[in-house]
């Protein structure tokens, strides 16, 4: 059976999750978003690549941060973007969300940017397609329930990549809550993809999936421990609705053990870059000397986002 | 008194409502629309036709469903597009929505696409416009009250013309909630102006308004008997807030007699077509196997409704 | 210490407050308006001056209409336009605002139209910009709490001055709600700045800032006597909340003493013009013969809003 993401040449199809993309694909996607990155610069922050394709954001679920990164994605490729708010209650039968598709795949839709809090929405999007024979309209997934965000994690390896050259010789160290987070999950199949030696997961054992070893992964539980040596530090987001939930004392408790700061920060490599997919919770996860510190590239991730999102844009619809 | 959707040379000065509409207006359109099918197929789904042109989405009642398809059609068309969604609540008088329209016609607007849960509300504006001397401003109705949607009866009318050919041998039904349906009332003045002979409508006493047949149709409450050789089948949506009312006994009573499946189908000819204007009830309407099966052809209909509103606003303000 | 709002050469580098504003500035944002008036009057409404810009609407507190004059501004300027409606509640930390502005500065932002219902927001992100060496991102007030709304203040001296040529002999009376207005604000420190020689404010005690003197207005609270051969009548709007409080009798009770009916407006010179920001409470603070009378130059307000918002982005960021 064909990888749903890829097309009958191997090229890029959809994007719905790192795991199962040949790494390839992923520098591919890293190679072409470096030129984007000057875009970016130019006075004019334009191109033409996707003049006179219809994007559908189609938002299940709301995330103004996320539907902007790919909005001012889109609109630099000149495509005609068109937002679409879709509260699942309007939605609650899977039927109606093909049908939803179905309705936007008849306006002549060259592409879905697919949130939703289900887990699988954005592959259920993509095998439709394919059953309807709509090969040439494609699927973003900007994060579905717990499973994947894969812009994200691609945006983090451009990131890595750019201030450490190569993947060979890493040690990198993944803070937080690996068990509710979409992005951990991008994160370590990408790292690994890529050739990352040494991945690190550290949390305490209520937010580390008790099997997440098996995916190559080190488990810490003692920060310190897990922070000795490391060249790449990504924090992970702290949810809100789990800082009043049993798995977790308080957000003080968790900033005592888990939250970065400058003190723990020494534990790692000198050069250490510290990365967060925002937005940050500071004072729990991270502190804000460290967040507005020098290893911090918090900001250059977004800049990096933006010309991530224009190359898979590029690469799946650019003609 | 002059026609208020025609200005002075007889050509198209607004879209209110189909109804008085002369049949060679209705023709024109629809074969505006036929090449902007082809545009939809293109690398560059773009036309300069409305470049500069400013237009505004008025929806004084929300409905994202509609909204996409005008906002698609005139981002397709060039033209500068502002979405207003303005709840009813804070322009509960009628003067206040005079001012907001004086106020967006100062602002140089060329066109108003006007959503409104009052009947009339876009023939007031359209009159206002024309005591204010804006005649260069265009109003197209997108649904108001139960009176009229007109694109989606000019759609309804590109879609029979595109598989019949022609309107002069054909037997149409209209099925389902006819008494609270906008879409019917458009669907029926354009197939009486365009010269269907035989129009039907099917539905439970309750829903089929007492003086229906002095638009010149005919009435059938047994739904098999309406289907008797029927070329074309328009189903209607039944709106939720009806499904718990005392009109209807419920949602499976109304399927077991109205409802269109495979069975009841086949009393049309077999070359029989199937519309609806969507979103669809399955299995209160409309049987999955019908909706989804050879006779459907609900998903064309989206796809000739982009055109179809292409071509009104280009008519419109298309210089 | 340098005007926060002025670049090292003393150019345009936000739009915060006109407090302060050096009049040549003034004067020079309304002659970059004039010619943008006519581009509103072409087949074709569109410059390229914005080009390839983004532009971010960050609006804190809804407001359509305000909201839709910067877009339509923006657009005409062939910008990329985000709009951005971020509820305060999830925003309630100052720390979190400047997250949110890195966030979208990352982005490549080039300017932000803010819209905040605390006074000096947009100073803290202009303050904020500086700090991080953002020279190139521009932010416009669209209206901060109690504080400023500037293109508000331009547009209204644009009118004033199309109407009455030169502000050297004028009497300017502003009417209302003194006290709540940020447009009153605006106003005064825009016709002392331009040179009116005599500026009246007219309301109730309870609506009049007590130390409002100090800024080199004649205050009235009978307003015959106040609207004495006067040029200009600007009329406030009287905020809904404010109807219902301890500072005013009644709506109808407003009326009678502050209310602008053609009877009061006899006591104005013949030629007075009426302006209002609207959106108007007919039978309020303007009676409808009034608004829609000879007079008013009501709508012209907002025709000159849109060209003075066009002027005010074009030197910010026109490159």
């Amino acid at each position: 059976m064909r990888n749903p993401q890829l097309n009958r040449n191997g090229g890029l199809q959809h994007l719905l999750t790192i795991d199962g993309l040949p790494p390839e694909i992923l520098t591919a996607i890293l190679d072409t978003a470096a030129p984007f990155t000057e875009v970016a610069e130019r006075e004019v922050k334009k191109l033409p690549l996707l003049r006179g394709k219809s994007v559908f954001n189609l938002f299940f679920e709301s995330s103004t941060r996320t539907r902007t990164t790919f909005e001012i994605a889109a609109k630099r490729l000149s495509a005609d973007v068109i937002n679409l708010n879709i509260s699942t209650s309007s939605t609650s039968k899977g039927e109606t969300l093909l049908d939803t598709v179905d309705n936007l795949s008849a306006m002549q839709a060259d592409m879905f940017v697919v949130r939703h809090a289900s887990s699988g929405a954005p592959f259920l999007i993509a095998q439709h397609l394919a059953a309807m024979g709509l090969e040439h309209i494609h699927v973003i997934n900007a994060g579905d329930g717990r499973h994947a965000h894969p812009t994200q994690g691609l945006l983090d390896m451009y990131t890595i990549r750019h201030y450490k050259q190569s993947f060979a010789n890493l040690v990198v160290a993944i803070v937080g809550d690996v068990l509710h987070s979409r992005v951990a999950r991008s994160q370590i199949h990408a790292l690994i993809a890529l050739g990352v030696p040494e991945v690190r997961v550290i949390g305490p054992k209520t937010l580390i999936p008790t099997d997440v070893d098996k995916l190559g992964v080190r488990v810490f539980h003692d920060m310190r421990a897990g922070l000795r040596d490391v060249d790449v530090v990504m924090m992970l987001r702290l949810q809100n609705e789990r800082m009043q939930g049993a798995l977790l004392p308080s957000p003080q408790e968790f900033f005592k053990y888990y939250g970065l700061t400058a003190d723990k920060l020494e534990c790692a490599r000198p050069d250490a870059i510290v990365m967060h997919p925002g937005p940050m919770n500071r004072g729990v996860e991270i502190d804000s000397a460290v967040a507005d510190g020098p290893h911090a590239v918090i900001l250059p991730q977004v800049t990096f986002g933006i010309a991530v999102r224009m190359a898979v844009m590029s690469m799946l619809a650019g003609g």
